[in-house]
């Protein structure tokens, strides 16, 4: 018996690892002979650098980079097991998180952090940077991380912009003379769950502005900056990006990345599986465990289980896929048509959500041995000799 | 395919025959052909009646008898489908939840209205009846049931003794020469749960007396009465009561039983195993699924999902038993030798009680539906012909 073990980290409750050694755990149990292969996997988001570094058996980085208010924090990037490859969580540098609801302003956010971190991760030696964006706190097009990264924005009197969503529009110059020339040689790959372009009523600022504290009026002048901000660089560098799906992503740092780098966007859990070789890994198994803490109807556009489910189907259709969630919300039936064998909850008794974050190891094992129970009546019934219980 | 569905009920979520429902609806989805065969249980306890009657096609009936506190209240019965069989809930007549925690006397409660009931299903014509015992407000040995049927108590001033336990040590006298006739041609089958005697530190008044709002101070003379009330019965009926196993289920109830009706205990699952013919109905079956709204290690002692495993081992140990459960207590490993193949939670997500209580369907029918599923692989993997996916 071959059990491949896929899932994503339950959101405070456990990394992808923990689920998967849960999983094994219950596993075991039932069959303790089978061979288990652990890939913890994530979306791009929150969690993908802790997934990649334990599939890859990489090291994850502490460093103090200029967080999107402007002071110093510490962020994190992973070095990969072959290391050669860092991936980075935008949001470790210039994420949400490092601001509260009352004092959050897209105006003077910056994305400047996550350019520090490339700079850290390329004096690491690596040529090829996966960048997961999301959760961020900026609306700067990606400015800042070009600022961090050598490139030189300045307006009509030579002086340098201010780093900042609301002073794009000031922007008369861009140099790209002093870019680090690393830049150059190395590879990026951002993963990236949305499909918005950099600019206008389904753009960064008029769809995630609000979310980031900015008010009708702040949208407009965000907007409008972006706008002028995407001219500008077509000016200057002849690249389009006002319209690119994706360019919104993270406060337009999606378009950033596609104008100052060789970036390539791709759906998070896609790079997440083939950086983690999961379809090899999948070869042969008797099963697929993958899990995310919640699991609904919109479990099918990118997340984890089901770009898990994809490429079990790729590798064979006749690999079933099973799937444990915490939380299992509406319209999970659409998933049944992509691939999904079977879906379980891991809850052992209603409780507080907070109880039930930290029960969560004892559900998936116990959730788990109980699937593996049920596999076993079928192999017990396509060979009656095999006495596994 | 057939599957044979014979749940609990879930307390204060869904009666026996509502599990049986949603676990129909999730099997159905899966294998819309298959042969279902829906078998509501119980154990004695709360949901006796309604599984039996739900079992047998019968009908309850409501008729007003003495309550434990010696005022009116609405109690039921069940008729079975076959018209000549009673089950009673005791606590119907005499339970509990008729009395506020803060005016319970069981010096004072009775079981008359038991009797009462009895009496009622004795004039529908039936000479089967039933009894489950347990929930009840009384330690009064079943003298009030006894009464309630033409047994006459007596003082040693030939006076009649007051109803309750309270008074049990002032009877001098017991006549039967006006009992109720028809009860020497009924059959009692006595669903019991408990195995502790009528009297002493292991008895009906020490172990179930402070529930029910005896003081240390009552609990001693409820069993100094229950004491000579045995003796009594031993001196005038020559039937020894003291110390049989069972005797102090339902304050004595169960002794009172034995020594005026030809009651025969038995462990409650057991009598509604036998009398819905689980076994001839699990002939055939490719898996049994039962449930209970609780399943921990102490399921193993006699609850309805443990009888359900055990009479499922006999008809033939090569049919799974599959477990819900709204709750998933400690120490279940322990049923997994005892002929249970998998055990599941039903919840979806974390939440309060009373939120879980009335999402018990749709998460009986969800885990059902998952769990068919995979069983179906086991088909698939048997016969690669079969196409259930």
């Amino acid at each position: 018996m071959k059990f491949v073990l896929a899932p994503d980290s339950f959101k405070e409750s456990m990394t992808a690892m923990e689920v998967a050694d849960s999983m094994e755990e219950g596993l075991k149990r039932v069959f303790p002979e089978c061979e288990i292969v652990k890939v913890p996997m994530a979306d791009g988001g929150e969690g993908t650098v802790q997934s990649l570094v334990d599939a890859t058996g990489g090291i994850i980085i502490q460093v103090e980079v200029t967080g999107p208010q402007h002071n110093p924090v510490q962020a994190e990037f992973g070095l990969l097991g072959d290391g050669r490859t860092a991936v980075i969580e935008m949001a470790s540098a210039s994420g949400i998180a490092y601001t509260s609801p009352n004092n959050r302003n897209p105006l003077y956010a910056t994305s400047f952090g996550t350019g520090e971190l490339i700079k850290h991760a390329l004096d690491r030696g690596v040529r090829k940077i996966i960048i997961g964006l999301g959760g961020s706190a900026t609306n700067d097009g990606g400015q800042g991380m070009a600022c961090a990264l050598g490139i030189k924005f300045t307006d009509s009197d030579g002086y340098a912009v201010k780093l900042g969503g609301g002073y794009l529009h000031k922007i008369a110059h861009i140099d790209t003379s002093s870019v680090d020339p690393r830049l150059a040689e190395t590879e990026f790959l951002v993963a990236c769950d949305v499909t918005n372009p950099l600019i206008g009523p389904e753009g960064a600022s008029a769809v995630f502005g609000p979310q980031k504290g900015a008010t009708p009026e702040m949208v407009e002048v965000l907007d409008t900056n972006l706008k002028m901000y995407a001219e500008k660089i077509y000016e200057i560098l002849g690249i389009k990006i006002a319209n690119i799906e994706g360019g919104g992503a993270a406060g337009g740092l999606g378009a950033g990345l596609m104008a100052f780098t060789s970036a390539r966007l791709q759906v998070g859990v896609d790079i997440v599986v083939n950086y983690t070789d999961l379809a090899a890994k999948i070869i042969g198994a008797d099963a697929v465990f993958t899990g995310e803490g919640g699991i609904d109807f919109q479990t099918k556009f990118g997340k984890t289980p089901y770009g898990v489910a994809q490429v079990t189907k790729k590798v064979s259709p006749h690999i079933p896929v099973i799937a444990l969630a915490g939380c299992i919300g509406e319209g999970i039936e659409c998933l049944y048509d992509e691939n999904f064998t079977a879906i379980f909850g891991i809850l052992r008794k209603a409780c507080k959500l907070e109880e039930a974050l930290k029960e969560g190891k004892t559900g998936v094992t116990l959730a788990t041995e109980n699937i593996a129970r049920l596999l076993a009546l079928g192999i017990k019934k396509s060979n009656p000799q095999n006495k596994i219980f």
